[in-house]
C-alpha cells in the first residue's frame, strides 16, 4: 500500500501512520516530497489495513497495490486454465459454443433444440430447470423434472450439460444431473451459494453481475476457488447502462481485461445482453473476435410461444449460419475449434 | 398493453396480432393512424404475453400499461403501511433512525455503541452477525454468537433489533433472535431468500440492489409480500455510478418516486452510499428532507480499529449532533418524531 | 506521482524509470518491497508525464497525487468564494434561490413569473433566450429579443438575471444584457466557450455535464478561472443513470464533495434533474439539507402551454410554499437567508 | 402518440385530453379498457405536444410512437448512404480504417506515421490540430500550422484527411485544409457547432457523446443533415460506465442498432474507448465483426514521448498485423475491403 498524507500534514501525523503501519505487520518507507509525504507499506496482509489507515489524522488516501484476489490471478497461475468436461475442452486455445433453450419447457422441445444445436456444432447443451424471474408470477422452470430431462438429453446427444442453480440447498442435487453448474448474474454476490458451489465436484460457469467491476467478478470466482474447486468458467453477459436500447450492454473489453488478470476461461452471453435475437449474431461475433473462449447462445424452435425470454432466442437455422461465422472468426484470431462435430480444424 | 405496428405493416400482420391478442385472453382494440396501426390489448394477464407479441411479424414494439407488481402498489393499498415493532412505528408520518455498528465485533462494542445511539434517539438497533464481504478472506461476522449478543443488547436497551440474513437456510434461526430481518443489496434478486423471508413472521428491511430499477426493487418486495408477509421496509442505499467519488450514489429521487408507487415505508442508508463518514450527515439530512421514513446509520466508537467498513462509521458524539438536525428537518417536512426518547413531538 | 512497477520487474526497468522521472523534472525516490518496487516522483509538473511513464517497460501503473486543477481548489484558496451581484451574495454562508421560466416565451409571461418568484423570495431571475434543444425542430428561444426582455424584467424587479450562452460568438452580446452567464450541462466540455466566458466580466454559472466526474467538472471551472474570471458558480443538475425514473439522477453527494475540494459556490438544479414538477420540492429540500448554496428552480404560470420543459415547471403558488421550507431547512443547517425580501434572518 | 390515462380517471379528464389532442392538430382515438382508458393521437406534429399532454389532469403517461429524427432515419432513406471522398468510399458494403497520430506534433511525425498507415492499408489519414483537453494546462495542438501539415501529408500520400473542429468560428478554415471534419464526443450536443458543420461542404465524422443515447446521437446527426449536409459518418467511441477498467466502454451493440435505425455509416473508435494500446486490437476486431463500416485507430511511432494520449497509440508494426486481421474479419461478415492499397478483394 501507499499512504498519501495531506499537503502540510504534521510530523506527528506521519509518525502515527508509520507506527500503525508497523503494528499492522508492514514495513514502512517514508518519502518526503516538496508538498506531500508518502509512506510505502510493504509486506503485511491484513485485509482491514487499508480501511483503518485511511482514517488516521492527516491521511489523504491509501492506494492499494496488491491484487485483492489470489487464486484467480495470472500471478498465481500463469498458464490458461483449460477445463475438460466429457471430452470437451473449454478455455486456452479452444473456442466452444454452449447452446440450448432458455428454459426447459418440455422434453420434446429440449430434444428438438438439442439435436439442432449439436448438428450445428455446439459443444455443450444448456437449459434452465430453476429460472430466476423478476416477477413472482412468472414461469419458474420445471425443477427436478427439468434436470432429469436435461441429463437424458445430454446422454443421448453425448453433450455435456449446464444448468443454473439458485439456492445453496439445491447445489448437491443439481450436481447429480448436470455436468456444469451455472451461477447467474443476479447471484454473483450470493456468497453462500458461491461457497456451496466451491464444494461441489463440478465446473462452475459464473456470470458477471449486472453492475460488477471486473475485480468484484474475480473476487466472486475467488470464493469458489478458495473452497477447493478450481474449475471456474467466467461469463460476461452485459452490464446495466443508460439508454435501454439493448437490454444490457455487452462489455467486450471485459474479455481481454479478464485474460490479462486471470487464467480462467472467459465466455460471453450475447443472448441475455441483447434481449433481442436480431442483435445476437453481431454480439456473438464481436465477442469471439475479441478473444472470448466461447459463447452461450439461446436457441428455440418456436420462440414466440416460449415461456421465458423468447425474444432473444435464435431459430435453429439462423444458429447454424452463425456457427459457421464463429468458426471462421475463431480461426482469424488464432483459436482452435476442435471438438466441433468431432473433427479438429 | 399497446401493440405498435411498424409503419407500412401488412393487413395480414395486423390480423395475426389481433388473433393472438384474443388467444392470450385480451380484448383487442385496433386504431389505424396515417402511418401506423396501434392495437390496444385489454383485460388479460398472461405474464409472457408481452414478450410473445413483440416477436410477431410487423410488430414494432409492445408498450406495457399495467404495473408488474400488485401487492406492493398504491393502487392495491392506498394508505401508507405502518409497521409496528415493539412499540416503534415505522412508515407513514413517522421518522425513525436505525443505528449501530456495521458488524458485531464484541459484546462490549455492541453495548457501548447501543447505549450511545439509544441516548441520542435512535429507535432501532442494528448490528451484523453474518456479513457479506467482497473478499473470502475478510472478517465475516460472529454468526450465531453475534445474534445472541444482539438479542441481549436489544432486550437490555429496550430497542427492537435488525440484522442481515444472507442464506435461506438461516432465516428461521435469525428470526429467533432479531426483530427485523435485513436483506442486503447484493441479495435483492436472490429470489429463494426473498421467498424464505416471505414465510417468516418478522418485518423485512429490503435494500435496493446496486443497479436495480425502482420497478425491479418493488418486484423483489412483491416476492416477500406474495408469500404472505406484508411487513416490508424498503431502503435506498446508493446505486453504482461512474466516477467513484462517493462509494455509491445515493438516489434521493427514489424516495418520492417509491412513495408515489408504493405504500411501503422507504428508508435511506447514507453510510453505505457514502463509504466515508464525512459525507454521512449531508446525505442523511438530504434523505430526510426528501421525505424518507428514516435512515440507517453506522456508528462505531473506535472506527479506525473496526473490522468492517470503519471509514463510514460516525462517532457517537457526531451522531448525537446529527440526530438533532434530523429531528428538526423531519418537523419542517411535516413528519413526526415520536418514539424518540419516549416523548412525542 | 507514484510509479508502481510490476511484480518481478527487472532492475534495468527500474533504472529506466528513475532516469525518465529525472528527465521530466521530478526527483525520484525508490522503495523496494518484497514483491514490488515503487518509485515516488516529486516536484515536477509536466502534464504529460503520467501518461508517458505508464508506457515504460515494467511499469504496472502510475498513481497521481497532485490535483489536476489549481485555481479551483481549496488548497489554492481556502475560504469560500462569495460572489456579489447587484447586492445579492452567492456562496459562503448564504442560501439563495434562482427562479423563473425555462424559456422566455413572451414579455407577459416573464414579468408575471418574475413578479411571483420575487414575491416568494427568489434572489435571481432566470430565463432562457438561447435554448439548447435535442431536436433541430424544437423552439430555440427568442434570442436577442429575449435578452432584452430579461434585462428589462431584472431592472424593473431589481433582481440580477442569469441566462444561458451556447456559442462563443454570443458571449459578448449576452454579457451586455445579463448579470450572470450560464453554461449548460451539454457545453461543460465546450472548452472554447469556457475560455470565452473566462474573458467576460460577468460571473458564470457552470452546470455539471451529464456524465462528468467531479474532477472533470472542476477542470471546466479551471478553464474559466485560468482566463482571469474568478467568479464561477457551480451547479449540479443530475447525471445520466440507468432506469429512467427521474430524467436525470440528482447527485446530492456532489454538494459536500465539491465543498471539500473547492471554494466555489455549488448550487443544485432540481428541475432539470427531475424532469417532472412533482419531484422538485423533495429534490430542492434534499439539496439544501445537503448544504448547497442554493437552487435553480423553473416556474411557469401555465406550464401545460409552455414551449419548453413544461412538465418540470412548478406553479407560482407551489413555489411560494417550497420557498418557506427552503428557508427553514437552510436555518437548520446553519445557513443565512439574507437578501430574501430585504430582511436578514 | 398514445395517451394513457390513470386507472379510474374521470370522464371529464378524458374529454379534456381529447379536446387538447384535437387542438394540437392530431386525430384522437379513444379505447376504454377494464381499468384504463387509452387515447391514440394520430397525424399531428407539434414537437411540444407530448410534454404538454403529459401534464393534463388524469394523464398517467404519454408514449411516443414516431421517431424524433427524420432525415437520419431508414424510414426516410432506406438504402445505406455511401460517402465518397477522393476516391475512398465509406459506408455500405465497404470497410475502411482511418488512422494516424492523435495530435499532429511535428511534420516529421505526421509524415512518418502517415506513410506507415498508408502502407498497412489505411484509407484515410487522421491527425488533430485543435485538441480538446480536460486540462487548460495541456498541449492543445498546433492549430492552423497543424492543418497545413495535414493537408500536405494527405496530398503527398494521396489520402483523404480528417481532423477535429471544436469552434463554430473555425469550421470554414478547417474545411479549407481537411477533407472530412470531425466533431468530437464532448461536442456532440454543441448544437451551434453542428449547425455550422451542416453548412460546410465537407463530410462530417460525428462521435457519440459519452452518455448519449442512440436517439440523441441520431438527433445530433439530424442537426447537420437538416442544414443541408447529407454526408454524416457516425462513430461509436465508448461510453461512460462504472468500473474504470477501460477508459470508456465500447458499446458494440450500437453498431447493429444504428444500422437498423439509420442509413448513415457507423464507425468505431477503439483507441479512445480503450485508453490503452493493448486493448485496441481486440476492440477493433470486435467492432468490425459486429458490422461496423470501419475503425479510427491512433498510431504513433514513439508513443512514450507523445504529447497527447500516448498510452492508447498503437505502434506501426502492430498496426500492420492488426490490419491483416481486420481485412479477414471484414470478409467473414461479407464486407468489401476495396480501396486497400488499390486492390479490390
Amino acid at each position: 500500500m501507499v499512504v498519501v498524507m495531506k499537503s502540510g500534514s504534521a510530523a506527528a501525523d506521519v509518525q502515527r501512520v508509520v507506527e500503525r503501519v508497523s503494528e499492522l505487520g508492514y514495513t514502512p518507507h517514508v518519502s518526503r516530497g516538496q508538498f506531500r509525504t508518502v509512506i510505502g507499506a510493504v509486506g503485511g496482509k491484513d485485509p482491514q489495513s487499508r480501511e483503518q489507515l485511511e482514517q488516521l489524522p492527516g491521511v489523504d488516501n491509501v492506494m492499494g497495490i496488491a491484487l485483492p484476489y489470489k487464486l484467480a490471478s495470472r500471478e498465481f497461475h500463469e498458464a490458461d486454465t483449460i477445463i475438460e468436461v466429457k471430452g470437451v475442452r473449454l478455455g486456452g486455445p479452444h473456442v466452444n459454443v454452449i447452446a440450448g433453450p432458455c428454459a426447459i419447457e418440455s422434453r420434446e422441445l429440449l430434444f428438438e433444440v438439442g439435436a439442432a444445436v449439436k448438428k450445428a456444432g455446439a459443444a455443450v447443451l444448456r437449459g434452465g430447470a430453476f429460472k430466476p424471474r423478476t416477477s413472482p408470477y412468472s414461469f419458474m422452470g420445471l425443477g427436478v423434472d427439468g434436470l432429469k430431462m436435461l441429463k437424458e438429453a445430454g446422454d443421448q446427444l453425448t453433450m455435456p450439460t449446464v444448468t443454473e442453480v439458485m439456492d445453496p440447498r439445491d447445489v448437491e442435487e443439481v450436481a447429480q444431473y448436470a455436468d456444469i453448474l451455472q451461477i447467474g448474474a443476479r447471484n454473483m454476490s450470493n456468497y453462500n451459494l458461491l461457497m456451496e458451489a466451491g464444494k461441489a465436484k463440478r465446473p462452475v460457469l459464473l456470470k458477471r453481475g449486472l453492475s460488477a467491476t471486473l475485480d468484484e467478478f474475480l473476487m466472486s470466482a475467488e470464493y469458489i476457488l478458495s473452497e477447493g474447486n478450481d474449475q471456474v468458467i467466467l461469463c460476461e453477459r452485459g452490464i446495466r447502462s443508460f439508454g435501454g436500447e439493448a437490454r444490457f450492454m455487452l462489455d467486450v473489453s471485459a474479455v481481454p481485461l479478464i485474460q490479462e488478470r486471470s487464467h480462467l476461461p472467459i465466455f460471453i452471453d450475447p443472448s441475455h445482453a441483447a434481449g433481442r435475437r436480431d442483435l445476437v449474431p453481431a454480439l456473438t461475433l464481436a465477442g469471439i473476435a475479441a478473444g472470448a473462449s466461447g459463447a452461450l447462445i439461446e436457441v428455440h424452435s418456436c420462440p414466440d410461444r416460449a415461456l421465458c425470454d423468447g425474444p432473444q432466442a435464435v431459430l435453429p437455422k439462423n444458429f447454424e449460419r452463425l456457427m459457421e461465422q464463429v468458426r471462421q472468426i475463431a480461426r482469424v484470431v488464432g483459436r482452435k475449434t476442435t471438438d466441433w462435430n468431432g473433427s479438429s480444424e
